[in-house]
């Protein structure tokens, strides 16, 4: 498994098992002279901290991040900011029985095809705790992208049937502080609490009936110049595509209009520009903001369906090691839904994408090669 | 633009603009000892060959593929092939216009902002005419996956709104050989006449507004074994999904149920394990094929959403280089839908990403490090 | 700095500063199924401990290694191993001094060039101790090799003006045991003992006179098999060289008859090729085991040239960071030559390297493809 | 072999074989803006031309290069540059041996050893012409360096035993148009008149003998300012060795002292530093221009030692496929000395390093990522 790093410039490259020593991140090619301290990295781990509402796993963990390299007087060094979090609450006895059968809708039985076994303990190098190395690295992407005027702004946009019906749009024309505020001051991350209440009563009887749901997380990305993303291969929205479904549950993704746009004719969804108090801007964004693969100066908007989380408590039917046909039921501390936990994946997989082809960009004109500060 | 090459192992390098002097692509790390020749790549450029039938721009170009290295007795020796389509119908005069302007929904825009000009012959390096590296580094890809026993079904879903109503499992059903040339005999790549006929009237009725329309391609590759794919980043489906998105006018991509999991239940969703005649299989197939960024052993199925053709005869707004508000109308050759032409695109790029898997996966267990053969 | 990470396929990623909290590294992409534990790793951390003779710096740090991640029931599982060294002996104090001035021959001039400021307390990133992780690495990768029946033979041609007198044609037919044991029993890991206290008095009087050597590694791989190394840029003496060359005070690689060669006829230096016992053989090796970049089958055989430690208490002329010219003498405990504890770094980037290409290879011909296993 | 790609930023990828259609190469990530004709790329490309005096092979080549893409009205567009010369003086008929039996110092066995069997036609993959792409690449590159003030002084330090006494700090005391002239109006590219003379006797003695010769090639970069190089891996001097050990026949490299500095002192071999006219400069060089991996400002001198060409004339023992001992002697045109024409060789894959690490450093400074000129 050499899939490890993510990332051609700012890389991310992750390490760590639900119940081994811990988890971390390597983040190599952050540009020197960030100011950078533990706090920023903690609060973006505590927005997908288990344990915050009866809508997630009731495990308890801290998931105290640690800074071991890169930080020098309070500031990034250009060197490789080594982050860890130690695992804590490792009842390796809640999954004793997983070693030997296999959970429908698990990586059970790919790891142990693809590798010949596998650690079981709680998921292992599939278990969602992979992704605090993730949060810990787009935490300062983000970090530097807020310097250079880029904001994200991630929701949860449905819960199982239950969706809001504000569009994007209408979104980014509320208070953004407020909205965010909003979103995240309510267990599931809606920026709607009529809607959010709604979903809450559809997750009761989800758990009720020992079963489970998923949802979509839309992301929208403000403040990004037109010109970023590299034609051909590594276009803006393949690349945000391969990031956000390299999230364990994600199924779906689009932009802009996404799969309406299918259905859509060209002049429907093409977006007019127009030039607007001496500046060029689109009258509409069926877009999502990227044309040609590049951004094109309007908001990137994005979704991600997430399936609902495969452990469940209700009687399944799977094999077990051996090929024998057996009936289990999940137990142990499970998240009836993973959506609420899985927005600030989403956003720090978004922000390690953009700050990626930012700097992938300071290549791409002769004009940019500036040696002059170094001479 | 340092984005032009895709893949690790089995990797493609593509040049060149749609009015340029050709069209190309350069193979690097093609197994040796793979018999090849230009008629293989041909029968798969063919499929995506301009002035087919009424739906397909009238351009006349025979895109004739010639090898210019790598191949010696017949075989492929294991070192780079370089492949090029030498442009021929170039009709410049169709494009002048458009040097002074930006057309909605197409790259005009952007690329002037990311390099400061563009070539706007024919759309330069984002014209379609670009994928041709893609499709014969592609037709490559699929002829050494063919001999590993992987088959690849890829066809139009739908048309604008009008969509087969077949299931992928109940397609999986009939005779590939007579489904295949169904498929390919019909103008759409419909694996249904009768809804290829709907489809036919309704592109008909888009053509008299001067309206284009989009789509969706759904693809199905069986025979993959289960193990492929790289955790954490390089999962199949990751992959697969920044392969797809790649592509021009792609605005979403989906696994199995795709979208429709995130509403769906965790007890709907997971797809029991059984043991069937001595082998592990899946009872149903909402994945589509993949857990954890890993194949199940299970058809992977995948559906891309194309947006409409932006180039249209209707009268749209735009601005010109100096900013100014004006009305245009694209006249030339161009493609009312450009779905069926990249159906063999998304099939090409679908096939470079299993095979640089696969030749990943080939370092992933010790026992797969086997020196006999050399010594 | 986005340079921290070595390797395709088996990839290492070091991070870490001399006095920061550790130093550590990520190996992704080791093959599952290995048996390994800390010992593993730790028997080649010792050949580099510091303090083990009068002619290496009297810090003391125990190096113990703590492997975080990738191990389950006492074998590699394919996921990245993390593991990180603990740093012990840091006393700051020692260093207070090189915040204002740049030392001659150490890379405090060119970081803070590079990044504006650097983390000055013992080099920082540009420490010897970074090596900590690439020996950590190369353990596992040397493992890995003797198991495919490549071994490694590293030890110190040269300290100063004293060289060793025999060929590597003639090392190679002492007992390989006996001359390990030799290697690993002197405090200059040299392959020769009359020799060695040569180098030991040449050694005292540089320590007298406040001075420091270099000198040259030589290094042997036996049993890599013809056929690795990939044309024509990621050829096996082009990604040794690049592997040697990354570690800090080298300044000269050669390969076989290295410069000697320039020198030569094509008739002294062909290597004639003949049967032997059914087994094709080269008489002679001026190649050293390369030809075209590609592995012959003869043994590997290369050279390292190493700086003088440039840390020396003799007084030398340098520039403050406001520019003035200054006088300095360094103290503090150096080493008053690092050869010796290098010899295991120059044979662990050897290690890494040579693995790296091997799994490279497995993709390179058709018939490796084989996916039987999997099914 | 997915080796063929050199380069993180500005990549070439390069194709072709000795034998067949052409030579080619793709320049992917070269910034938009350059003026660039096919002249700029001819008069790198006939410095390695053969056929120019009696110590180059006598085949006739014009090596002209035609670009098919990336130039748009004169200027580079940012999107790949694809360049191709056409093979011409093909006569096979003078391979027609060699494809039974192994050449002695070719890469005949080896590559039959990797790929299963190889394209026999004047050493395929492994002929010199392969440097072709090379030098139209680095062609580019250089042109690029030019404009900011980065020169290459490139030249042969020595053939067989025969050499210039000359240092390189002599050499940069000479007025560098003149030596430049000096250098490329000689047939062995010799920056010494008398040497020269001396040289080409010995060349004489050698060919009379059918026999073969090598050298040295020296090279001096000047106007790199400090702070390119990327620790820990991709150090200036580490991406240096690896570029110029890809080159065919390279055998050894070294940076300033090289391998003299392993056997001076500390003392003796560190540079001080001084304040001169209000900069920091070096007073001595012998760190040949870096220090940690990172450019220090003074001038970057390095040195290839090439290995005498292996085809020579004189009767030499090898085996056959069949693994039969025979004795051969090779006819056909062949250089006796291919130092003077690797000179524009090594040139070129040192622009190329040196380019590449200044886009990478582009990224190392928050105050380096600058979007006001896209917004």
């Amino acid at each position: 498994m050499a899939g490890s790093t993510f990332g051609t410039h700012f890389k991310i490259t992750t390490w760590g098992e639900s119940h081994g020593k811990g988890i971390g991140v390597v983040v190599d090619g952050c540009p020197a002279g960030l100011p950078l301290e533990e706090t920023d990295i903690q609060k973006y781990l505590n927005r997908r901290k288990p344990g915050q509402s009866k809508f997630s796993t009731q495990r308890k963990e801290t998931d105290t991040i640690e800074i071991l390299s890169g930080i020098f007087e309070g500031k990034t060094t250009g060197t490789p900011i080594s982050m860890m979090v130690h695992n804590e609450d490792q009842r390796s006895r809640d999954y004793g029985d997983i070693a030997s059968y296999y959970r429908p809708g698990h990586a059970d039985y790919t790891f142990d095809m693809k590798y010949g076994f596998r650690d079981y303990r709680g998921g292992g190098r599939s278990s969602g705790r992979e992704t605090i190395g993730r949060v810990a690295g787009g935490a300062i992407a983000a970090k530097i992208l807020q310097q250079l005027g880029i904001s994200f702004l991630t929701y949860t946009r449905s819960i199982g049937p239950v969706s809001i019906s504000k569009s994007p749009e209408e979104i980014l024309l509320e208070n953004p502080i407020n909205l965010l505020e909003q979103i995240q001051s309510n267990p599931l991350y809606m920026p709607d609490i009529s809607t959010c209440k709604a979903a809450q009563s559809f997750l009761e009887t989800c758990m009720k009936q020992k079963n489970s749901a998923g949802g979509i997380i839309e992301g929208i990305i403000t403040g990004v110049p037109a010109g970023i993303g590299e034609p051909v291969f590594d276009k803006l929205d393949a690349n945000l595509a391969k990031a956000i479904f390299s999230i364990g549950a994600v199924k779906g993704f689009e932009i802009g209009d996404g799969f309406a746009a299918a259905s859509s004719t060209g002049f429907e969804n093409n977006d007019a520009l127009q030039t607007q108090q001496g500046r060029a801007t689109f009258s509409t964004n069926h877009a999502g903001g990227i044309l040609g693969g590049i951004s094109n100066g309007s908001p990137i908007i994005f979704r991600a369906a997430i399936k609902p989380t495969p452990s469940i408590a209700a009687t399944q039917q799977t094999i077990n090691k051996h090929g024998e046909n057996i009936e289990i039921s999940i137990h142990g501390r499970h998240d009836p839904i993973i959506v609420p936990r899985a927005v600030v994946v989403v956003e720090s997989m978004a922000a390690l994408t953009i700050l990626d082809l930012i700097i992938e960009h300071m290549g791409n004109r002769l004009e940019y090669l500036n040696l002059s500060s170094l001479k």
